[in-house]
This record gives structure tokens, C-alpha cells and sequence, in this order.
């Protein structure tokens, strides 16, 4: 079976597109259409009852977070990140984790304020504050991992968490849209360089052409001009 | 060499204790002493950047991130998860992701709002009340999940994520202490019979010895009074 992935054009279903082009592994696309909210209809919800994308159908069932899904075709590939039998596979996995429940976490309460905390803005420019605040502390935590020279992270090629963070880091640059220019790439230099590098690798060509990304998706972003569907 | 847990009484330290108790493994504890806010300090920095309790040193490091450890422990013992060569791995894989950046992030910024939104007690008002619909709306999705009869989730035998969620359930009863009240176990029946189920084990009487939790810490949880240490 090849795998499906119900993809909308730059939201976090680009993180597994990168992951399926690094591992050269044959996969379809289907649209999930975020103008009608797709997300959130019957059929959608039969395959992941939180109404969020991503989802990869699998041979073993329709997965879903994107953390998940990583580690999964990385375990099943035996690719992209340290065995489960590997010294390395502990450190590897708690940043894994740290980054899809702190810093993925904080990029959507940032972009999404008014599912955590109702829509009185006021309310929400409290929430986005505190929240680029936190942001900034824990991008330079990964700053400093990607500076201490290990084999899953920052190095001569990507590891699922490579791709992971230079997608979260392309997002903070974007959105949300009024008040993204408090980020700045040149703040966090070695994430800098893992972007540039990430960059020039022929996954991310596949991915800019299918989802309209523009040239320098990581290190000088643009918004999204897809050939379908819509990134918000 | 045996792994030494470092812990604070009812904090997530008390997931890894439930894990290392059931895989019968040779562990000694750390007190992270909470009333001097130990988990700040530089020796506890070193152990864990992000100072967050807890951590478990282990032969190949300081490992830390709940989640992360969890799936590591299962891993490494080839117990409490499906193995990485399951059918049912990824399934497996996506509620634990879930659990982790969405269930027990929720928990997280419920307990310590300022954290994440300030001092104004409005704006924390706005957020638990945010925090409460949301974690409604999750708890069912695992209740319903403990319904589906997974062998990995509220089967006859606890796995990593069994423990991780009646732990997550204890403190929704207990904590804020002034606004626990919305929470109600009898909402989510399964999860109900999974807290009774997993009650009953012989980790659960060693943690309730350890951290002194009371005689049914998951069911009708009361506020700890541990042996040495402070809960918050």
C-alpha cells in the first residue's frame, strides 16, 4: 500500500511531506480543504477524532500527531533518527518530545489563541506575550542543543527532528500575520545554519513545488501560494 | 548501574516511579526539593535545562520529558508498549504524543497559569476556564479510546500510557485546589474502570508508600502527604 497523506499546503502535514521525500518512500496526497473546514467533517473525524492535520494512512491504520508519525516511519524505515536499540536514542527522543509538546504547542496557541482562552482580545494579546516570551527561551535551548555537535540533530544530514524544528521556526517568521516580526533567525545562529542546510536538500524542493513554499522556505520565508487549498 | 530518579512527591516523577515499579527494575530516588525551588538550580540545570522534574539518569544519560522516558523504560525492557516492530505501534505512538503535548500540556497551564499568560488573575481566569472546556472535550476522546478494547490502552495489563493518564486524572481531581471542583471522574466511565483497575497493583501500593498518596490515589484522590518533600 502506498501511503496517503491528508496534507493542507504548509500547516504541519509538511513536516511528514519532508519526512516521506527524505525516505524516498512512494506517497499520495489528498487535500483537506481548511476553506470549508474539511478538517472538521464526518469523514475527516473517522480518521483522527481530533480534527487535525495531519494524517498518514498506513497499512497499519490511519496515523496521526506529527510527532507520531515521525518516530513511526523513522522506526519502520530505520532512518532519520537513532534506533530504538541505539545510546543515542534517549537524548534523541526526550528533545523529540520536547519540541511536539512545548515548542509545537506554544506555535499553536500562538497562531490560535481563541481555542485556549475564548475570543476577548485582550485576553489574547496576554496569552501571545507570555507566549513569546516562552518561545524565545526554549528556541535558544535548541540553539544550544544544536551547537553540542550530536548525530541526530544539526548534523551533516536530517533527522526527523531536524525537519520538525525548521518548520516550526519557518512558521514563527510568517505568523500569525500582525505580530510575527518580534522572531528573528539571526537571534538562534546555529538553528540558523540547520535552516540554511535543511534548505538545499532535494526533499524541500519537492515540498516548495507542492505546496508553493517560495525559494527559501526556512531562511527568509514567504507565505505559502499553493496550487491548491489554502494554508489557513 | 542502577537509575536513580529524580523526583518531587505527586509531580510527573511519580509516572516514571509507576513504570520502573511495574518493570520490577533497580532504581534509587533524588529529592528535588520544591519548597527551594531546587529544580532551578545549577546542578539541577545540568541534569535538565528546561528544570522541569523529572529526570532519570541512566546508563547512556540524564533522560527527561515524561513521555520521552515513558517510551524509552518500554523500549529498552520490551514491556508496557508495543514493541516498534507492532502492528499496533502507531497507534499506540499517537495517543501517547497526544497525551503528552496536548492532555498533560493542558494540565500544565491549568496549574501554572502565570507561566504562560501573567500575574492578571483575569486573564488566568480566562485561561483555566479555556483549559477546562478543552480538557472536557479531550478526556471523552480518551474515554471513548479505553472503550475501543486496544490491548495498549485499559486492557488487563497497564501499559506506559495506562499510567501516564490515571496519573494525568488524579491531578485534574486535586489541582488548582480551588477550582478542582469542575472535574468529575464519573464523566468518563472507562477511564473510571481503567483508575479502579490500575489502583489495584502492586506499584500503585509502592508509590502510595513512597509519596505518601493515600489508599486510592487514582479513584478518590486526596492531597499527599508525603514522607519528605513537597507536592508543589
Amino acid at each position: 500500500m502506498t501511503y496517503r497523506l491528508h496534507y493542507a499546503p504548509d500547516n504541519a502535514s509538511l513536516i511528514i511531506r519532508l519526512a516521506l521525500e527524505e525516505l524516498e518512500l512512494p506517497y499520495e496526497t489528498v487535500l483537506v480543504d481548511r476553506a470549508r473546514t474539511a478538517q472538521q467533517s464526518a469523514e475527516y473525524l473517522a480518521l483522527n477524532p481530533n480534527g487535525l492535520i495531519p494524517v498518514l494512512e498506513t497499512p497499519h491504520g490511519a496515523l496521526f500527531e506529527t510527532g507520531a508519525i515521525l518516530l513511526w516511519l523513522a522506526d519502520t524505515e530505520g532512518k532519520l533518527a537513532p534506533p530504538p536499540e541505539s545510546a543515542a536514542r534517549g537524548n534523541f527522543l526526550k528533545w523529540l518530545f520536547f519540541v511536539s509538546n512545548t515548542l509545537h504547542t506554544e506555535l499553536r496557541m500562538l497562531f490560535y489563541p481563541a481555542k485556549y482562552i475564548g475570543e476577548d482580545t485582550g485576553h489574547q494579546a496576554a496569552l501571545r506575550k507570555g507566549l513569546q516570551k516562552s518561545l524565545a527561551t526554549h528556541l535558544q535551548k535548541l540553539d544550544s542543543l544544536a551547537s553540542d555537535g550530536h548525530s541526530w540533530f544539526a548534523s551533516a544530514s536530517p533527522s526527523i527532528l531536524d525537519l520538525y524544528v525548521v518548520t516550526l521556526i519557518r512558521w514563527l517568521a510568517l505568523y500569525p500575520i500582525e505580530t510575527a516580526h518580534w522572531f528573528s533567525l539571526s537571534d538562534t545562529p546555529h538553528l540558523s545554519r540547520l535552516a540554511s542546510q535543511v534548505e538545499c536538500r532535494a526533499s524541500v524542493k519537492a515540498a516548495i513545488k507542492a505546496e508553493g513554499l517560495g525559494p527559501t522556505p526556512f531562511t527568509a520565508p514567504s507565505y505559502a501560494t499553493p496550487p491548491e487549498g489554502s494554508a489557513i
